[in-house]
């Protein structure tokens, strides 16, 4: 690529202005302060003649803008709002002034009721005199409407020539409302900047009436457009602004230099929804709740199969590149598959093999119908159930310490009780002596315990997983258990009744 | 346009299978019925092979669809899967075995462990199979990934050929997984429609991870596709598949015919929300509830002076076209014209001028900055406040009635209380008569009253307008009250109060 994005942030004015309740001055600054942080390059941060409310909240703003960062305020093409404009705007380090208007036919006839040399003359009378109130200021020219200037396009890039002749730093191509596919608008930002790339710099603001406002954006960019108007979580008027964090991880994939700090878009989603009381969307793309979630058992599969690569074969970016450190998200359902199950127990800290998730999948997929995507309490239930509770010929009852090294294994063995003590240096290692001095000849291959995560439960529990052999059989066994003793012991009897399986 | 969209729904499965509690069959068949009444003409049911539930599931489906629909079904690229799909799909009228096997670089790599050649050896084969078994069918042959073969394109074009060859009548190329910019993709789907364009139809199945899927599927249809898979309300993997009521209204728009009754979409929509306990986003192109909303002052004012046109200044769409017979919605926030407000009131019932509208601009945008969008009990608030208790000399005190045409009105002007009999056929009658005898020489140019909307009310109220002359000032005035005639004689004491202001 040869040139680099403009990120033009137009939260504070087109997403202001769209809210139910707009921002007060506090929450206008903590927004301000995170489009900084951010990396935004330009903030547009209201427009000062539309209240005096309005109008202090700029001036504010703009003496709170660090050096690099442009700050624009919005004027309609009437010199009071231009007066106004600079007015509010002269402190900032590098102010600018955006003023507009329409050219699109409709616009003309039935709005504006001017042709567009009428127009064309008021615009250059405006960018004439935000230039003469801001010397040393940008100004920032909109054709409002021109995604619908497909009609009279030449006139209007003739316009373009004129505005930019008058002083406009920045053109401004609106698709002010998205009424058609996103190639013909594509198409018309191309010729304005064949005409005047390098005398100014082409931008776009594209809305999202029909869904397809990113798209738009980021195709502008390959084709001439180097500031893009963007906001955070899509906000603003109808069905909102091109969003920004869209925009950016799509240009970040096509490998362009990203200005942004994009750990923080996360963050920023979430704060900007509180603020603005317009909730993430859960399938946002992005930001979304569930768009980390996989839910085929195919999806699955290929998640796990990529997982740790560069890329990965369900997931368009990095989660941790937008700061989702809760990373991609396999939930169970009807429709998944044993990689999700697996993951989930690997997840949650239930040590479980390929073979004992196969044994539980028709109980899950049963359960999972019933009642919709598993929680990790239902997946503990099935554990417990299934794989901690095995049934069969051996059933535990009793295991005491006499003395150091000595102690007593009561159980039943079909039916028919069974006393014996065992001497170990540990409780495993007495329980499988004594197991031993009744003929039941066990030994332990491997052995772990730990503690099951569960912040919630009053107590902790342990988990216990054993690999046991009896002959030339070989199972592996596990209990969950309050005791550490006792975990281990009652894992010793899941095994025992396994083995008598095979 | 040479060719027509043919709209090929993915609800019951892509969208299905990412629901976190997948329907049952009684919900899948009321999402089927709709979209055989949306006049979708291609509708994937399920997976066969993934469980006896889907089996079961798509067996009932096929059997329930009408004539003219394609009734498809998904299997992978296996044996099994095809055996399992062509017999639960046989009895539809027309069935079609959907196949897919990835081709992309990092599927063969890390998922399938497979070459490009051994792949498309497994497409041929599954192509085959499923032609053999459904004889009188489709076959549909996705390429997994499509969308992310561009460093192995002319290879994976190779195989499309071949599996074409073998016998497949459409050739999906889904966006799996969105990663690039739109452009790229689109031309990748032009490669392939030039290369079998004619011997198969080209269709795109688009996912929405950058936001960009409308974009992608509109642009795609211009450039060779014509089959478009798309979902209900988005729904789908992640961040979901291509939004069905997006490309339909962006083709309509584009001059394109459109196959389906759109004037379903919101009901759809509402439906489809409460069903997948997936609400709808408000600021969701085409269907979010706040998307035909207009909040700020220049945005409601070109949308008033283009009320009525066959198109909107500030909407993309005509809301009926998509049955949203609510319409545009003007809110009123600090950000808000007059514009807006008066027509809050017009469509509340409320008559207003716009020099009222003025009057009131100041108190509402105050109220507006306090405590966010105005509701419609703030504006009758306002109104009121400020026009139906006007104060200044006049203060009406009674007015009861003597005898028929006979009425006694008390009152006090400028704390003097006054007392006066007036005559008339009618209260207003004498109300004027009974002030005229007292000096006050009044007379009554225009006279309305109605009954205020408000359903909630405990009882009703009734509005009056009166138009009040003395000498040569005028005055609109109005009041507000349970009583027919109370209201009356309380607007005309507001009209003596403005008129002694005037």
């Amino acid at each position: 690529m040869t040139h680099q994005p403009f990120f033009y942030d137009v939260t504070l004015r087109d997403g202001n202005q769209a809210l139910k309740k707009p921002w007060n001055q506090s929450e206008k600054e903590i927004i301000f302060n995170q489009l900084v942080s951010l990396g935004v390059q330009g903030i547009e941060i209201g427009f000062p003649a539309s209240s005096d409310m309005d109008f202090d909240s700029c001036q504010k703003l703009a003496s709170m803008a660090p050096e690099n960062v442009v700050v624009s305020v919005l004027a309609r093409a009437v010199e009071n709002d231009i007066v106004k404009a600079a007015e509010a705007v002269r402190h900032a380090h590098k102010p600018r002034i955006h003023t507009f208007i329409a050219m699109n036919p409709l616009g003309l006839e039935h709005v504006l009721k001017k042709d567009i040399h009428e127009v064309t003359d008021i615009a250059i009378r405006a960018v004439r005199k935000a230039k003469e109130l801001l010397p040393n200021g940008q100004v920032e020219f909109s054709v409002e409407h021109f995604g619908d200037c497909r009609d009279n396009l030449p006139d209007v890039i003739n316009a373009i020539e004129k505005v930019v002749e008058a002083g406009a730093d920045v053109v401004n191509l609106p698709n002010t409302v998205e009424r058609f596919r996103p190639l013909e608008f594509v198409q018309m930002v191309e010729q304005v900047h064949k005409r005047i790339g390098g005398k100014a710099i082409v931008s776009v603001h594209c809305h999202n009436d029909l869904g397809m406002a990113t798209a738009t954006t980021v195709e502008s960019f390959f084709h001439g457009a180097s500031q893009l108007e963007t906001t955070l979580n899509g906000l603003g008027e109808r069905a909102g602004n091109t969003d920004m964090y869209q925009v950016a991880v799509a240009l970040h994939n096509m490998d362009v230099k990203m200005p942004l700090n994009m750990r923080l878009f996360d963050k920023t989603a979430q704060m900007v929804s509180e603020m603005s009381h317009v909730p993430i969307w859960e399938k946002m793309p992005i930001i979304g709740g569930d768009v980390l979630a996989h839910r085929s058992g195919i999806h699955q599969d290929g998640s796990n199969k990529t997982k740790g690569l560069k890329k990965g074969q369900y997931i368009a970016f990095d989660p941790a590149l937008v700061g989702r450190d809760d990373g991609e998200y396999l939930g169970f359902t009807s429709q998944s598959g044993k990689s999700a199950l697996r993951e989930i127990y690997e997840n949650a800290g239930y040590p479980i093999t390929l073979k004992e998730t196969e044994m539980l999948m028709p109980f899950a997929k049963k359960m999972a119908e019933q009642k919709g995507e598993l929680s990790i309490e239902d997946c503990d239930k099935l554990y417990r159930e299934h794989l901690c509770a095995v049934a069969g010929p051996y059933q535990y009852g009793a295991f005491d310490r006499i003395q150091q090294g000595r102690y007593v294994l009561t159980y039943t063995e079909n039916g028919q009780k069974k006393e014996t003590v065992g001497y170990g240096y540990g409780p495993v290692e007495a329980c499988v002596h004594g197991l031993c001095s009744l003929g039941v000849a066990i030994s332990i291959l491997d052995y772990q315990q730990k503690m099951l995560r569960g912040e919630d439960k009053e107590a902790s529990e342990a988990i216990a997983t054993i690999k046991l052999a009896q002959g030339n059989k070989e199972c592996i066994c596990h209990a969950i258990d309050r005791s550490t003793t006792q975990v281990s012991i009652k894992a010793i009897f899941n095994g025992l009744n396994q083995l008598e399986k095979q």
